[in-house]
């Protein structure tokens, strides 16, 4: 499948985005950035009217910079001639922000914070892309510049309010690009594009720069074609900025990365009398697939009660947060109100009949709701919900502009108001072909398990990328972008595996998982004598097997405390893994072998705890 | 000095209500609750028509409980036999709440969360106090019950909003009380009354049962003669509570407890054009002179920008946070405005003019301040600032009510707006004789910090504890105060040694030598292959040996950083004493061993160096 109908040089038709791909071709010498470039323009051109673009960078300016990157050479730029599109809400040097409102266009003085780091790190910027206008939906429809095509059906609506930066992913004219995300935007559009949409933590990419919908709740995101391309751009747009009131540190041993996700897991499904498809049993019917899908990850299903989430939803747009919208607006309401979409007028100026006392009102509904819907992750780590529960033929928006756009925020409006991470993943195709997907929340700052988790899930889909035609790239063996926060990664054993009595003692230290590995095949694991039964790594000069463990990210200062629990005859060392890197981790004093079981040819602990159960 | 004119016999005239003092007594038998409960009694009833009190628990009702309590005994209940008030907007089973406005009384069905734990823990509850009506004010003299005397001077105000449980401390009729702190409502009163005022992080301390202020900004605080006993009190209040909306977890490794502070650390004094006493040169003595004290407790000044803190702190009043007193009580507004005290109506309806768009605005411009205020923490540990400005006479107030209660809050109340915590302590009188306080101010969650500063503090200080003429309590030997900076104690054998090549490492993170020692004759010692040599040691079942080592303390939060850099194959494990107790320290894995010279001979590794060197 190829649905961007190429009319160009079969290195250009074939090429995919993917940040893997390019990196391998700019590292081998095989691709240039000029030749990139010239490839995404052919494609541009090949789209046609597909209305996914407002602004672009000017060709010979665009030439220009990519002959600029070919001359200095990929050294220390992580994004270095990576083609990337940016929302128009969000400033981007030379080009007008118009947030799909003519009348509100205006030259920015600088970049937004978020693209200037982009840019800084060598990344190729095409242009400013289509949306709802000021950010006020989630169809893709509400934009005097036209509705984005949608590559899968240009009938069926593209997803909102990013819908130009998602359209032009998903149909392989940039690899990523950046969105915005308030009540869904970041996420409703991936679903409908059969790509990825991250939605950090909040606060984590700085909004300076961005034009606010929320301002309390808007979030930079990032749509990409793999999870880790979508990591990759977040890791350098991320970061605190003291410029933005709303900018966030992040925790200690906080890691962006995608780690591989525990064998073992947990993941909270609506119960099933709170599932909604709108009549569409082709999305009921992929979610129940993702929901056996994620048990072959590794996954038990949790029902769990989706009432706080659906009420907080719902107080997104039937609460005094439109104010903000209302807020943000205030000076085009007043001098050029006949200049907004009338539907998005309509939305805006509906903030202006709350009172501050029912803003505190609302306020203390949402945190009453917020602090019910926290105890829902006692029972899992993950939520699995539809992306969206359905998807509208541009026709079905038109006649219903706001009924069908509020069953579209059904799993989505919540999660910024109740300071959640998330990240929408493909999930399949209709038997229509129209693409459908899942999105995976956790509580903030849990990105990096996220994406961990989003990256498995994706490379078990093995699905086309976008739509595009390509498959998933290979993974790189080169080194992952260094950790933003000190941690000290001690690789487990035994009862502080994911899902263990002790793993808890690791969790309250604020550590992560950042991945299930195996041992060098040199080490011997026995079981102590006593209760409980705890495991005995022997490092060994011949006979050595590899045995099973988990790395956890723990945050430095938080590594005292762990050790000061670590009882005789264990002790922290080192350990040297299967790729023969090494790591801290558990081993034991010598002694502590000799009156021990040996356990090693279970593989791991696991085995062994589950060979006593048998 | 005994400011409560007492005429009961010497032993209910001298106790001193600190908990130490009362614990002790409790402990040797010199004193039982029902002794303790007759001379609450009768300084209550020697202290005459002092308005402190809106309703008292019976006194039959409370001999019972005492009687119930000696009965009991000390057993697992940490505040055995404290006696305690309570603010009258916070429920107390069997009492009903008024908020210092008859027509709201009403007949709580349960204790609030805070009451609750405390009656759980064995503390005695005395009654409810007055207050500045709905917590409304910094003065104490908003409220149909009258003034509460402030027992330096009847013609000063008490302080407010908490005004009757600051002086029931001060007076000496009961160990402590809890007050609410929205705007310095828990730390203006201390000051006042030559009392500890701390003021948790918002959330610590659960709301349930607590009658709103501003509900999204409101605490409960602690009023006690030491800061030890305010900890204490707090300690057992504190804690998640899933039934109060804006309840916070404690983030891991919290501990409220008073450590010892630092030797050497900076803290933030105001601009000196920033500072305002409001023409009391007293005042302005009185702080120079903390500034100075808290050199001499190694902290080095820093002056910064006040100017985004006093920029919050006028936000609180003159913003639509005001709104949520109006949200608070607006049943009341509606049904029976003119209950309401004139000056607490007027403030309160005054947030009836505030838009939601004027409410996200002023949560707009408080982020915008905050992000720059906390740039101010990078300078400094700890904000020291005047409790208040000045103190003002009753009928001064009486005629500027507005004016002057606000300039009470200058340096107050910004704090919660901006989520810190603050602890509000004695710093001596004026040539007056009246008292005046110094605030610690950190970010969230630095309550233990404070604590210990605080208790540093106040025995430097050594002033009379409030108004009752007792001295600090020697700190009892059975429970020294909890440890400062938490450390783990680590057994070292090798190049940590002191005057040893790697002994720079301990000493640059802190580390402090704890120690020579010997192990139990239960090791061998081994130098290892290679350069630098480095000792192994390894526990044996035979023919060990004592081995020297020294222990050193470092800082629990630097031991990552220490173990981060201890290399293969040694490990950090737990070793035995030559006294039989065991300590973290320098072990090896079994295999360490195999091809390393043995040089148990020497006795320890500075034997073993030193026979290379000859």
């Amino acid at each position: 499948m190829d649905g961007i109908g190429m009319t160009a040089s079969p290195k250009q038709t074939e090429l995919s985005l993917d940040m893997a791909t390019l990196a391998a071709g700019y590292r081998s010498g095989a691709l240039s950035v000029a030749e990139v470039a010239e490839t995404v323009l052919a494609r541009i051109d090949a789209a046609g009217d597909d209305r996914v673009w407002i602004a672009r960078v000017d060709d010979e300016g665009l030439r220009a910079r990519a002959c600029d990157l070919d001359a200095r050479g990929p050294e220390g730029l992580p994004l270095f001639g990576i083609p990337f599109a940016v929302k128009d809400n969000i400033d981007a040097e030379g080009l007008a922000t118009t947030c799909a409102c003519p009348a509100y266009a205006r030259l920015p003085e600088a970049s937004a914070t978020a693209v200037r780091r982009l840019l800084d790190a060598g990344a190729l910027l095409i242009g400013k892309t289509n949306l709802d206008q000021f950010a006020t939906g989630l169809v893709g429809v509400r934009s005097p510049y036209g509705v984005p095509r949608n590559p899968f059906d240009p009938s069926v609506v593209p997803g909102g309010s990013s819908s130009g930066s998602a359209v032009a992913v998903s149909s392989g004219l940039v690899s990523f690009a950046l969105g915005t995300d308030t009540a869904g935007s970041g996420r409703v559009p991936a679903g409908f594009n059969n790509i990825v949409g991250l939605k950090p933590t909040k606060g984590m990419i700085p909004t300076t720069g961005v034009v606010p919908a929320c301002r309390s709740l808007d979030c930079v995101s990032v749509f990409a074609l793999t999870v880790e391309d979508a990591v990759a751009a977040c890791a350098v747009a991320a970061g605190h900025d003291a410029a933005d009131p709303f900018s966030r540190t992040a925790p200690a041993g906080f890691d962006l990365r995608p780690g591989r996700p525990p064998e073992r897991f947990r993941f909270g499904v609506p119960r099933a009398d709170q599932l909604r498809f709108f009549g569409n049993a082709e999305a009921e019917r992929l979610f129940a697939e993702a929901v056996a899908r994620m048990e072959t990850l590794g996954g038990t299903a949790v029902e769990f009660d989706f009432e706080p989430f659906a009420a907080a939803a719902s107080l997104l747009y039937a609460g005094p947060w439109v104010a903000e919208r209302t807020h943000a607006l205030r000076a085009m309401l007043e001098q050029q109100p006949n200049a907004i979409h009338p539907v998005v007028r309509r939305i805006v100026e509906g903030g202006r009949g709350y009172s501050a006392v029912d803003a505190f009102d609302g306020l203390y509904k949402l945190e009453t709701l917020r602090q019910r819907a926290m105890t829902a992750w006692t029972g899992f780590e993950v939520m699995l919900v539809p992306t969206s529960g359905t998807i509208y033929r541009v026709a079905e928006v038109e006649s219903d502009p706001i009924g069908l756009n509020s069953n579209l925020g059904y799993y989505t409006n919540f999660v910024n108001l109740m300071d959640l991470s998330a990240l929408a993943v493909p999930n399949g195709f209709q038997a229509d072909g129209l693409p459908a997907g899942v999105t995976l929340i956790a509580p903030a700052w849990h990105d990096g398990w996220l994406a961990g988790l989003g990256a498995a899930w994706q490379r078990t889909m093995d699905l086309p990328l976008g739509a595009t035609g390509a498959r998933l790239p290979i993974p790189a063996s080169a080194a992952p972008p260094a950790a933003a926060h000190p941690v000290l990664p001690i690789a487990v054993f035994g009862a502080h595996l994911s899902g263990m009595p002790l793993n808890g003692e690791l969790l309250a230290l604020g550590a992560t998982l950042r991945g299930a590995v195996r041992t060098a095949p040199i080490y011997r694991l026995h079981a102590l004598p006593g209760t409980p039964a705890r495991p005995a790594l022997e490092r060994v000069e011949s006979g050595g097997a590899p045995i099973e463990a988990e790395v956890w990210n723990i945050p430095t200062a938080a590594v005292g405390a762990f050790l000061a629990r670590v009882p005789s005859p264990l002790a922290i060392g080192t350990v040297t893994l299967e790729d023969g890197s090494t790591v801290h981790g558990f081993v034991a004093e010598g002694i502590a072998v000799r009156h021990a079981e040996d356990v090693t040819h279970f593989g791991g602990w696991r085995g062994y705890v589950g060979s006593l159960k048998g």
